[in-house]
């Protein structure tokens, strides 16, 4: 296994011939996806213990491929941050391969009844969850995507063309390599899982507007990627923005209780998408609570930017301009505003909010089912942090990600999330005249 | 109420200033789905309930407004098919009213718990049924449409945007107007339910492009109406595409049954989605049951196109050429063929089908599991008509159409396939640290 000869079970893609490379590559997928659709619950979990167990056995030949992913990386001078992401450690491959073993232990959802019932007439109607056929994700520089997305296609039945980011191809076709093998070993068709071996973003526009042939695109990564491929897309998107998360502190907050939270909604993960980025704070509560939280931030390096009401309250914040109120910080900043009322903040939400995650730090009750009823997001938080939003919290093994979209799936997805279903009618010489 | 004057509660978009106006009409729209989203099943049944009643009420000026519409579009000569998708009677009125009716009496969809848990450190997640937000709807002729897609986006507590055809626009602003007066006498947002009396395909292209605004889109109607929306939009959109559905004849088949349910598939209503375009027959009962399928075919007219094998068990059918396979005829044609395996019948289906609704007629009960398991449609029917494939049947009380996506919604959609969910997650304090 080495990182720079290609992998004959990929497909390589040029400039200049793409589209034709890349209808093969969906071609394939689609045999793949028609033949996992038959395979056993078992024989998928199979493939998955394969991947777990090479994913550990092949560490060194990834760690290798890694390390010269990241070294033309810092020679391209790409940000520490994308570096980060990039760079790949023994633990992190042990934390992917148990990231399989968990997808794999999960409930087989393939074939599940979601509901059924006899009709009057006799008609036994079935509503059973089955995988979606062909989906292909398009991520940037996290190579863990290439395992977890894999995983959890094969889980659910599904075929899967994955294109990351070209700062981790490298990476990618090592990781694919021991993704083949396991499908190798287990019989299953190499096309269930292909990485693309080009970075040519033409190979996106195929894959996006292949309607009929991809069921599905889910793209990972940031705004202007997703935002690219909503653009081009024939086929159904769904899609991972932002999250501006907020905690809103109520005038009948547990004041110990929305410190805390307020506090590490921020910094225990100031990074990711669940992290809170706004606090808004009922002026009823906000001398009791503010200086205390403001303390704390201040320890923790937190540059507090705050509406000029409460300026006072929160020893060396900032001002606070128009754009901080629904910017996505992903750093050690918060915004924080002060409200009159649960309406207000809920009208805040509404207007600066990403619809990801938001929460309330309340006793009452009332209260409470009013900001849950009204604030139309994909999760909303009862006296917990925002940074639970998360398909592992939620039991769900791992995720593809957390939708911001409404349709299809919302919030954290996992294996169940990327089924369809189809309605089962069996009769007895049934006809409708 | 008359047809002609201008609806107070519609906004009247003219050529020029389109996307302004209609910009207005998703304005308004996204306030009432807020309002619609925190309504009772009480309340959302009362407009129904005062809909059904004003359509009775109005019936005369209805049918008077639609008598209008179809005067001219014989003028312009539009088909026969058309004329009368468009045709309004009482008794289609009442059938209109009852279907609302029927719609109420469902269960109500907004606020169900769909799943609950307790997670091992203590937190409840639960997945809660609630509306999606605003909704398109895109339709051409038939002005029952208005009165079905208002009534299901009211329950499932959405508002929505109706984009009928210029047709029936008469008859749609007629619908309208009863449909304010409902809501009006529940005190409920005028623009729950806008009815634009434009028929500029700017405002169409408007709505489609209208991401974050509006949360999705359903075209209904032919072919090309639906990939011109799917072109355009950058919101999600939920397809009807046609129906070209199969009924396969096993060589386990019940020989009766088999001729009943192919017979009635197509002549029992010939011109909708779920009728059968193409008997698939297998070889070894091609004899028992052609000939007998045939003399009745004859007596209803039905035309038959078949496969050379079988034209001599097929009294007067026509050789079938390559285009044959896969059309959706709407008509009193039919294709047949003969095919020497289940296998055959699968891929037949799998390079033809529409995926909407296929069937299987057999007594043996592994072939009809390999047909089910491998024909990757909607509705899959075993030993039952493929017509049975409709919301009504399926227990959802009525149907916004019938999806043929595999996103979100798949086969008939009902009220609750036109709400997504939120997680509501509740803790004590729960800090991720």
């Amino acid at each position: 296994m080495a990182n720079a000869s290609p992998i004959n079970t990929t497909v390589p893609v040029h400039t200049g011939d793409t589209v034709m490379k890349i209808e093969q590559v969906i071609h394939q997928a689609r045999r793949a996806a028609r033949e996992l659709s038959t395979l056993s619950g078992a024989v998928r979990n199979g493939v998955l213990e394969g991947m777990a167990a090479g994913l550990l056995v092949h560490a060194d030949a990834i760690l290798a491929a890694n390390a010269a992913d990241v070294q033309q990386a810092k020679r391209e001078n790409l940000s520490t941050a994308m570096v980060s992401r990039l760079t790949l450690t023994p633990q992190k491959i042990q934390a992917m391969a148990q990231s399989i073993r968990q997808i794999a232990q999960q409930v087989d959802p393939v074939g599940q009844a979601i509901e059924a019932s006899e009709r009057p007439n006799g008609l036994r109607i079935e509503k059973r969850r089955v995988p979606i056929g062909v989906i292909a994700i398009i991520y940037e520089s996290r190579p863990n995507v290439t395992s977890d997305a894999a995983a959890l296609c094969l889980k659910s039945g599904n075929a899967c063309i994955l294109r990351g980011g070209k700062e981790s191809l490298g990476t990618n076709l090592a990781i694919a390599n021991v993704i083949q093998e396991a499908l190798g070993s287990s019989g299953v068709d190499a096309a269930a899982v292909q990485v693309l071996s080009t970075t040519d973003r033409a190979a996106v526009t195929a894959l996006v507007t292949a309607q009929g042939a991809v069921d599905l695109v889910i793209p990972r990564g940031g705004e202007s990627l997703i935002r690219a491929v909503v653009e081009q897309a024939t086929v159904p998107v769904i899609k991972h923005y932002k999250g501006v998360c907020h905690v809103y502190i109520d005038k009948d907050a547990d004041a110990d209780m929305a410190i805390n939270i307020a506090y590490s909604a921020k910094v225990d993960g100031c990074a990711v998408c669940n992290t809170a980025e706004c606090i808004l704070v009922h002026k009823d509560i906000a001398a009791r609570v503010l200086p205390r939280l403001a303390a704390r931030y201040r320890q923790a390096g937190v540059q507090m930017r705050a509406d000029p009401r409460i300026l006072g309250l929160l020893q060396d914040a900032k001002l606070a301009v128009e754009s901080d109120w629904g910017q996505e910080f992903l750093d050690l900043i918060v915004a924080i505003k002060q409200v009159t009322s649960v309406d207000e903040a809920i009208s805040h939400i509404a207007q600066y909010g990403s619809q990801h995650t938001d929460a309330i730090i309340t006793t009452n009750i009332a209260t409470a089912q009013k900001f849950v009823q009204q604030v139309d997001s994909a999760s909303v938080m009862v006296n917990a942090s925002t940074r639970w939003a998360d398909g592992y919290e939620y039991g769900l093994g791992a995720e593809i990600g957390i939708s911001t979209d409404k349709l299809h799936a919302r919030g954290p997805m996992g294996a169940a999330d990327l089924c369809t279903y189809k309605f089962i009618v069996t009769g007895n010489g049934h006809i409708r005249a």
